[in-house]
């Protein structure tokens, strides 16, 4: 069963998707068509919307699923006469909200990632400066890191730190452990005067030949041997080093940076 | 006027944090202070996130408010005891949906930021590398590029290539204009070729001195003067070859990101 989902918002679309994301991941045999529309914030752009809709309905024959976060209700009132299903992302808590809080809701367009404070600005600019600066063992002080990770090389480390930076504006650097250190299983020097800041990222070995094959193919680099071999003994040396390893082979990025943020008590929250 | 918030998921917590804060957004006069709680999965981490918002409760004297987005009702009722106010972000969407689709939901962990899909996991990691090696015009050949920035150095376009690669796996190059481009007020050679994929970012002249004074005080590159003759030569370039340019004083990378998705017609949806 296919169905056509349509994300409406009148700012970026972002907790459209995110919330309806989660939703519709409740209905597993369910394959959906998903659209964005941000940035529909006045009538003409609303009639616009809703005729795209009503035209997918006509060509599908199955109403669209239209998850909305547009705080104007006549803007949603126009979207609605589409005929698609309406789930109004806000509706059911700004009651209860107000109720609660003793005073009205603004009404304002959805600013929640439109409109930016400059000091949280900066913090997502400077981690994300750092992330790049301390990319890869590029610069390897790590004396203002938040967080290091280490792994073998593709096992995760660098999107995992952007993201963090990016997100949550946490300093993360990270180093790849190298044939050398794989070899001596040592720690490197740089890394020992921040143990307890350091967390191991691992992969399973398949999907990391995998990587690997894609990046260079029919390199030793990428040969099962070798990526088993690299893990084995980048497993070896955390253990006896007592740092914290997970798995990333299975989970996204988001969730690998949430577990981690768990593990070291990081409990920043999102910009 | 000051409220505690929780943010409480049996997964990443990151859909209960977008969706809380955009409510949250809509009350303008009221600070929040907010909390936290990923990976709530089982009746013993329910009743220790339950202790701590009761705790909270007490020490403030004001119900802290709880945003869900557990799938297992029963843990959700643990963490109620607590005296929070809960606002069930699924709850109200998931009944409407069943009678939609004629099928029920699954009741699964919220995975919508979990487990991962090796295509989309892929496209996010090619896209990153790619926006990592055509950074700050590290690499000039843009042949595969999906879009390219141009503009002055700090005015946002590498958070904003990160992004774009991280969240949406678009490929998104970016190249600095420096003071040579700026004098001939002359596109580069290598960026002639792929015109129509070329967006501008520009920056208020104030704000651009202050992030440069930042990382590089007291410098030239930082000067009030320097910045504006710049910004100015770089709008009279990008007009002048008639491209698009955007403004990121005031706006966040998500909404930069967006409006550029906007402007050249990019729908892809978020990973």
């Amino acid at each position: 069963m296919q169905r056509t989902v349509f994300f409406i918002s009148d700012s970026t679309g972002i907790t459209a998707e995110t919330i309806g994301n989660s939703i519709l991941a409740q209905f597993e045999g369910v394959q959906f068509e998903k659209h964005r529309l941000p940035f529909i914030d006045d009538v003409r752009k609303a009639e616009s919307a809703a005729a795209r809709i009503k035209t997918r309905y006509e060509q599908t024959g199955t109403r669209p699923i239209v998850v909305n976060t547009m705080a104007d209700r006549s803007l949603g009132e126009i979207v609605a006469a589409s005929g698609g299903l309406m789930l109004d992302v806000f509706a059911p808590f700004l009651g209860s909200l107000e109720d609660e809080l003793g005073t009205k809701h603004s009404g304002a367009v959805n600013r929640s990632h439109g409109l930016v404070d400059f000091e949280k600005y900066e913090a997502r600019m400077n981690a994300t400066n750092y992330a790049l600066a301390h990319d890869d063992g590029i610069d390897v002080d790590y004396s203002q890191a938040d967080l290091i990770l280490v792994g073998v090389s593709r096992s995760g480390k660098t999107p995992t730190c952007l993201y963090m930076a990016l997100h949550y504006g946490v300093s993360a650097a990270n180093y790849p452990l190298i044939d050398d250190d794989l070899h001596k299983l040592e720690l490197p020097a740089h890394l020992r005067p921040y143990r307890d800041r350091l967390c191991g990222l691992t992969i399973d070995a398949q999907r990391l030949a995998q990587i690997r094959e894609q990046r260079r193919p029919g390199s030793r680099y990428a040969d099962l041997q070798q990526c088993r071999w690299e893990l084995q003994q980048a497993d070896r040396l955390l253990q006896q080093e007592r740092i914290p390893c997970l798995n990333t082979t299975h989970v996204s990025i988001e969730e690998i940076a949430s577990k981690i943020f768990d593990r070291f008590g990081i409990e920043r929250t999102m910009f």
